[in-house]
């Protein structure tokens, strides 16, 4: 061993020790005769002392080194006489009596600190100089806790990791799976799985009850902000099991997460009808930190002559608390937000209601104040408050209220990242119509269950059949989501005939699983949850590139290795494939 | 929840509960007016009891289910009048009064025990009807165990679990690589990690001092018996290290392991150079649950004009405690063993010690009883031993030796699977050369330190070096191996010279992780251990394959999904791949 003590842990306790340190240089400097160095490992910074009149020779060797610098020193514990209290170790120094250079370095291409001087790109290519930092370190550690604390609690609830394999088959629809050509099987490819779905229910067929796996899934897709090619799910299957039984045990898991990893006591999750997460949020991912929920008023509007809300299908507003004192410059700011192509909305109406009583609006010309009375009061808005109406049609401008919402509480300040409020949206529909296919797709995917007592709508009205599928939401943010299955040969063929599938094509997509439910499939359902999203709701960050060690851009490129790359031919011809590049 | 209870719980204490048991009926059985059913799931066995007189409409029901059906079923625990001492439940049984079908199976096509009547193809097939069965299962439990517990303590001794890529760069010498086309970088490819070698190497210089990872490798090869192109790695590393410290460490995690899953308290471990090892085994992973070391006799056998013995270059005996009385038939079977191809000797001289102290054996014309009498002392053999011997080029004959020498452990029942004897071998060379290419190449990998006490020898004699390299061996089974790094990029360059890479190719192959080595890279090494067999050694198997859920034939197919499989021309034209299968 290289050293006695880490350089984090070393205290006023541990006066006149001898020890050993070993670690990164994270500055020097130069005051009066003597050295000091702060010297940084995985668990802290220590400060070294050397001493012009005491070791002379040691002193001028100490004032070669660099930042970086990997060296290991030998000292006595010394109380500080100028403490550092914002460091662990702020009490003592080391006063070094000798010093061994382990590895020099040349200067990094970007500060190891907290606030870097490196961006994105450069902080990516040297990966491993990045993760020097505390912050980003400080975000693997966090990963390991959460990934260990999910072990131990699933452990003690019997379930079993079991790994699935990776080199799997793709399915005719699998358009977004990586494929891998198989050597010794020429001609022939492997798949990744983009999730291990499958397997999990053979394995609940096997009788593994309670299974999960902390597990690589693959996606071959055009990266969105924050996606990943490889991304990690904790994946979980029980059998033997309601809709229920499955909220409660990672109800469970998520208030065992919180609890031991950061200390947080969390009440019972509420839950919420998707149905209602549309109407009140207009989002079946709400952000809960904050109320602000929407309030139909078109009745309230019809028949004063503004076309826009008379021809409108749905008029709604959300009421912003004490920000009737917003200047024309906010209001034209909030205009212009949801009229970005991304929103979409053709304009936003306003209705202060001004602390002497009064309403002043964008539609003063329409309506009079004892008709924006009307709305305020069944918005409970007080004098100072802010009304924000958009209309259109219902999914479309409830979609829009919903970023308007979000855009508001990041304003108030009422999305406060330390703050975690977790829910269940349940209920979700089990199939959603393609408009244009003119036919109905899973929302889920083809082995959801449907709720029993909705079964029958599945001849009249298969729209408004409900699903047993769930997701679990923290702070507007989707962290997990699973579904009873279908368990029953008829009830899965008739699912499969309302999907369009003929019998043929359900056999090839999905026949290994159909076979195996002929052997006694039991009552079954599961969760899967982002590890990296949920992570990164922990630290409070807003990618989740930075809680991945290595992760990849937004082409799916590596820079640090420069992955992908070009294959040598021989490889190739190895693989029996030709690379064929279409023509632009 | 569809139970009050496992199968696998109810005792003598539970008597007159009222309970719900859910499962798959194991077998079913009619006995004047009664059906017993004995319902299975993953905890145990339970015996239901139907009773015509009490219940006729229930009895009847009960009398249709088959065999793998999944049914429900509530009742009462009463004690039983026959009980079963082999069944943890064997106490009581459940009068059923309530019997609710969840699902019908068909026939399975092989029996659902532990003597199972299905052949390893069919079992392979229906993976997860043989995953129920009670020792295939238990593998799988034995593997989560022994994969929690290395978590466990690993993370009680600070090791961070950091997930690596799984999509990486392939390396021009990566022949064995499985590649992944990327579909956002045409013409391009990722490859799959054979291990996160240079990934934790990585970790290091950022570092993060302990590193471990439960981690899925990948290998495109021809897979021999036991081999499969995915397997899952313990791959651990540590900064600040020496070779002692990571010896301690993993001999701790071993330790650890024997005692929380098997209960076995190990002594400390014992060393062996790789030259002895090679010496007294024949092999770098000799299985020391039973002594019959090598014994050299060459000396004793010169001039006594027999040229197979004067001629040959290494002429070694192993002693067989009480073989003396071995038939000529036994000697004739040892005889062909050795001559199998696999092995190849040109054939097995014996010697007989007779109980009455006489000495027989194939090579009486030449040597007297005097002479066998000196062979026999200096292989410590007593009246009643046979001696066993091989001759010709050492290193050849050295392996022929080893396999009799398993061949005979095995005979003689000295290869006990319930006994683990484990062993740290060390001081590998560092180096081995090719006669063919007429070079040097890296036993381990190019990264593998030398004994710093033999880096001198690096210019004179590479041959000799030694490297800092060790293998954990548990019953002649290497379950584990590593290395102290290279962190001076001096030493790095001379190695690269000896293993005749140019700079540039260094470069080409290893550049990322050169480049980080110039940023303070710190003192490490490593360890991976190989789980797959881990645990088929823990679980006493003969094969990995039943300790993977879904393992992969010799073909690299997973015969229960096909794949596998031909991609659809639309998928590859989206992947600009063409397939160019080879002319035979």
């Amino acid at each position: 061993m290289y050293r006695t003590n880490t350089c984090g842990e070393l205290r006023i306790e541990n006066l006149n020790q001898e020890v050993i340190l070993a670690g990164w240089v994270q500055k020097a400097r130069k005051m009066g005769g003597m050295i000091f160095v702060d010297l940084r490992d995985r668990y802290g910074i220590t400060q070294l002392v050397f001493n012009q009149e005491v070791n002379g020779e040691l002193c001028e060797r100490a004032s070669k080194i660099g930042r970086e610098w990997v060296i290991q020193v030998k000292g006595k514990v010394m109380e500080r006489s100028n403490k550092n209290p914002n460091i662990s170790t702020g009490d003592i120094e080391i006063i070094a009596c000798e010093l061994n250079i382990l590895n020099v370095s040349e200067t990094p291409p970007f500060t190891i600190e907290e606030d870097t001087d490196g961006g994105d790109d450069l902080r990516m290519k040297y990966r491993y100089l990045d993760l020097r930092r505390n912050n980003v370190r400080s975000n693997l550690e966090l990963r390991h806790r959460m990934a260990f604390e999910t072990r131990s609690y699933l452990n003690g609830q019997q379930f079993l990791e079991v790994e699935t394999p990776v080199l799997i088959g793709s399915t005719p629809e699998g358009a977004r799976d990586f494929v891998v050509p198989s050597r010794m099987n020429p001609g022939e490819f492997y798949a990744l799985p983009q999730s291990p779905q499958t397997f999990k229910q053979l394995l609940m067929v096997s009788g593994i009850d309670r299974y999960f796996q902390i597990v690589k899934c693959f996606r071959d897709e055009d990266l969105r902000a924050d996606r990943q090619p490889e991304f990690t799910q904790i994946d979980c299957e029980m059998s033997f099991v309601q809709q229920e039984d499955i909220l409660n045990m990672f109800e469970g898991l998520t208030k065992h997460l919180f609890k031991t990893v950061k200390g947080i006591d969390l009440s019972d999750f509420p839950r919420m009808s998707y149905d209602d997460a549309m109407k009140l949020y207009g989002s079946d991912k709400p952000d809960t930190r904050f109320d602000m929920k929407f309030v139909e008023i078109q009745d309230l509007t019809k028949g004063k002559d503004f076309v826009v809300f008379d021809s409108a299908e749905y008029v709604a507003a959300i009421r912003a608390e004490g920000c009737a004192s917003y200047t024309r410059k906010q209001l034209d700011e909030l205009t212009d937000f949801v009229k970005r192509p991304q929103i979409g909305a053709k304009g936003l109406v306003y209705v202060r209601y001004e602390t002497d009583g009064t309403f002043k609006s964008s539609v003063d010309k329409f309506y009079s104040q004892d008709d924006l009375k009307t709305w305020a009061q069944r918005c409970n808005a007080k004098p100072g408050d802010l009304l924000l109406i958009l209309c259109g049609t219902t999914e479309k401008t409830q979609k829009q209220l919903c970023e308007l919402r979000l855009e508001m509480g990041s304003r108030l300040g009422l999305r406060d990242k330390s703050q975690f409020n977790c829910l269940w949206v349940v209920d979700f529909p089990l199939l959603e119509f393609d408009e244009e296919l003119g036919r109905y797709f899973a929302k889920h995917h083809p082995f959801t269950s449907p709720k029993p007592e909705d079964i029958p709508l599945l001849d009249s009205n298969p729209g408004a059949v409900r699903a047993n599928a769930y997701d679990m939401v923290i702070n507007g943010v989707e962290i997990g989501g699973g579904s009873i299955r279908i368990y029953n040969s008829e009830l899965q063929k008739k699912m499969f005939g309302i999907l369009g599938f003929t019998e043929e094509k359900a056999q090839t997509q999905f026949g290994f699983l159909m076979n195996a439910f002929k052997f006694g499939a039991p009552p079954h359902g599961g969760i899967a949850f982002g590890l990296d999203r949920f992570v990164s709701i922990f630290a409070g960050l807003d990618s989740i590139r930075d809680c991945i060690a290595f992760p990849k851009n937004n082409s799916g490129r590596d820079v640090m290795i420069d992955a992908p790359a070009v294959l040598e031919q021989e490889q190739l011809d190895e693989l029996n494939l030709q690379v064929a590049l279409k023509q632009k």
